[in-house]
Order: structure tokens, then C-alpha cells, then sequence
């Protein structure tokens, strides 16, 4: 937890005062050792950040005064499309690729996605927000990336990716394409489609061809997809 | 698994009969559905990569005829020097940085390691070989990576690291440095140190900086070592 990062239930009537209980309070005794008086950085959940100083605190409650005027970091131009993985992975990758600054991270189903991956308790929206928090607290930013959930893979990919990959770039992954990846550092907006372990089928590469994604290769080494999400991400815009 | 590595003490007299059974018998039947005639891609420990034709099997051995004629991947060449993170953190670390194809990994002790990090089971020689096979499987690779671990920071950054990284160029990746990489898809040899989740402190900064290293940011965001391996990797390799 690099930042504190306050949501609006935290705040005392007054717009700078706010009182903290729980894992926050927790995280703030144990590992920043704080005192009153001292300041952490705080940020405010889809604001600015800035800094909180410690006016009172026992062992269940902490009061700061909050001051924030800068911005987060800015996200990355990047749509990550990833077949929905198992669900300790995905907890996992959600937390990395909001550390990162991805801007939005559909799921989707594919052929090799198991069934059962969606109805995990991973994937109800308080498990989900829990993930993203813990990556925006890491990178001391506080704009929850957008996350769509998409298991019926024909509809999205003919009625609904046309649309949303309008004006990016869009990029799938594909360890067998004969075409290496030729961009880097990019300001483009980007889609990058990310498979299940084991590849997309034909039949979803040809879909995603057909919807204007070139099949690149990032070297010849398989990855797993834990591992794929950053590098992929630090090859293209770090 | 995307490869079934095999060790010398597979091969049945001959040097093309093998006989395999627990974990990689397991896989085969479970994941790869193979049957009497199929074809699997494998790889000899530290050697060549080329097909095992199933000839025999059932539920407790499977024996393959194998030929194998082609090269590895290459590796990177990297060396990554990583404060050594938490046991749990550590196994997925090492499963991902030799998918990646990392040279030679060194963890080595900082003042924010946790000293109890050093005394995990999961340091011990064959739980650390566990991972990297792994890893291996995972990028269809064959050949381990180099694997050292150095508890004392002061008599290895004095004594040992010097000579490590002569003819490398050493870079330390420091969230906090107004100087931004400026370099990628090195085909430079490269040693990359990555600090402990909370940095590395003053004293070993100086160090790093005083046995040559350049201390460099990779962007504004602080990412977690688990995250920032396989980006940083990604950022200067693929």
C-alpha cells in the first residue's frame, strides 16, 4: 500500500478530515509504523492525491487531515482483452495490469476458458473492485480501470468489439504468427487481445482477424498469462 | 507444460527410449488427451528439443521413442539481482523469469528482506529446481538458469559483484530516479537489479551506484517485484 487511497464514506462532514478502521489502519500501524503528526500519502478513490497527516488514532480508528492536489498517474492507452483465466490467476492479473495503468481490461470467454471460471465468487463486483483497489494502491493511483465481463464470445466479438476498438490499435498476441511485434513505446491507443493458456482455437483467431487485429508474435517463447500481462505491457509502453 | 523435459534418468539403455511417470504422466493423459502413435514435443535437460512419439502406455508409465535434433530458445542475456522476495512471491518469480529465458537469477539479502525469507523450505535446492523446471516447460525450454543465492549484501556487493558484472551494463531499477531508461531490445549483456517491495534502502543505493550501476525509472508508477519483473524484462528484451 503505497498510498492510502479514501473513498467517500471515509470523510467526517468536512471535506478534510477522514477516519479510517480495518486493513487501512491496520497497513498504517504495521507497516508505516505512523504516529500522530506524521503524513502518508493519501489519494482520493477517481481524484487527486496528495497528503494525510495524522491528527488522532488509537487501535481501532485514525483521524488525518487530508490535503490533494496533484493528479494520479496518468493510465495507459491500453485495452487489455483477455480470455477470463482461473481465478486465483485472474485476482492476480487484475492487480498487476491496474498497477500498470491499464485503462480497461474486458474478459471474455473462449473456447478453452473453463465454463466453470465463470461462476467463481472471484468474479462478483466486490471481489473484483477488492483486486483493482489493491493495484491502485500499489501504484499511488486512485481511476479504477474499466472492467467489462463478456462470457458469450460471438455476440461480443460481431455486435460489440467493432465498436470499442474503433480508433486503437488492435494487437493479439499469438506465440505461432510468422509477424513479430513492430511498435513500442506507443502514444496510440492500443487493444491488445490476450488468449487462454493454451492459445486461442482457429476459429477465434480468424474472428479476431476479421474484426481488424493483426497476429503478432513477442519472441518465441510460450508465456504463461501471469507472465505475458506485464511483459507484454512493458514491451509496448514502458 | 508446453514441453516434457526429460533427464537422464529417463532414458531406458538406449538414447531414444524414454519412460516417464508421476507428474509429467499425469499431464500427458490429463491435458494432452495423448494416445499409443502421438507425437509430443520434448526436450532433453540442458540439450536439444524435438518430438517423443508415444509407444506405449498406461495408467502408471508411458514410454516415448525421441528424437530430437533442434536448438532451445536462446536466452536473454540477463542477469537479474533480486532482493529476495517472500517464499510464496519467490516460486512464481522464479517459474516466470526463466520462461522469460533470464541468464543467471542471483537473490541476494537487503536491509528490507525479511530474515526468515532465508530460512524457507522453498530455498532449498530441489524446491528451487521445482520452479525453474517449470518454467523450462512453460517456454519450451531446456536449459536452467544459473542460480545464486547471496544472504550477505556487504562481503557480495564488495567482493564478488564487481567481477559478476564486468562486460554487463548494470542498471537499477529505482522508481525514485529522475533518469528514465533510455535504452531497449538490448542485445547488450545486461544485469538488472530489482530492491525488495519497499526499495532498497540509502546505504544500498550507494553500493549499487558505486560498483557501476545507473539508477533508472521505468515510469512514474511504483510496481510490486512480482509485477515489475516480467515488465522491466519485457521493456528491455522483447
Amino acid at each position: 500500500m503505497n498510498l492510502i487511497l479514501l473513498h467517500p464514506e471515509d470523510f467526517l462532514g468536512s471535506n478534510k478530515r477522514v477516519s479510517l478502521a480495518g486493513r487501512r489502519l491496520d497497513h498504517i500501524l504495521r507497516v508505516h509504523r505512523a504516529s500522530v503528526g506524521d503524513e502518508l500519502r493519501v489519494g482520493i478513490i477517481g481524484g487527486a492525491v496528495g497528503r494525510g497527516k495524522v491528527i488522532r488514532m488509537d487501535r481501532v480508528t485514525l483521524e488525518m487531515e487530508v490535503h490533494v492536489d496533484a493528479e494520479p498517474p496518468p493510465k495507459l492507452p491500453l485495452t487489455l482483452l483477455l480470455a477470463l483465466p482461473r481465478p486465483k490467476v485472474l485476482k492476480r492479473i487484475l492487480r498487476s495490469a491496474t498497477s500498470l495503468g491499464v485503462r480497461r481490461i474486458i474478459l471474455m470467454n473462449c473456447a478453452r476458458v473453463e465454463k466453470s471460471y465463470w461462476q467463481s465468487p472471484f468474479l462478483e463486483q466486490e471481489a473484483i473492485r477488492e483486486q483493482l483497489v489493491l493495484g491502485l494502491e500499489q501504484a499511488r493511483d486512485t481511476v479504477l480501470p474499466d472492467l467489462m465481463l463478456r462470457p458469450l464470445f460471438k455476440p461480443f466479438m460481431e455486435d460489440e468489439l467493432p465498436r470499442l476498438i474503433k480508433g486503437t490499435l488492435p494487437v493479439m498476441a499469438h506465440p505461432g504468427s510468422p509477424e513479430s511485434c513492430s511498435f513500442a513505446h506507443s502514444e496510440q491507443d492500443v487493444t491488445l487481445a490476450i488468449g487462454p493458456e493454451g492459445g486461442f482455437v482457429p476459429y477465434e483467431i480468424d474472428k479476431l482477424i476479421s474484426c481488424g487485429f493483426a497476429a503478432v508474435q513477442f519472441g518465441e517463447r510460450t508465456l504463461s498469462v501471469e507472465t505475458a500481462v506485464p511483459a507484454l505491457i512493458g514491451r509496448l509502453f514502458l
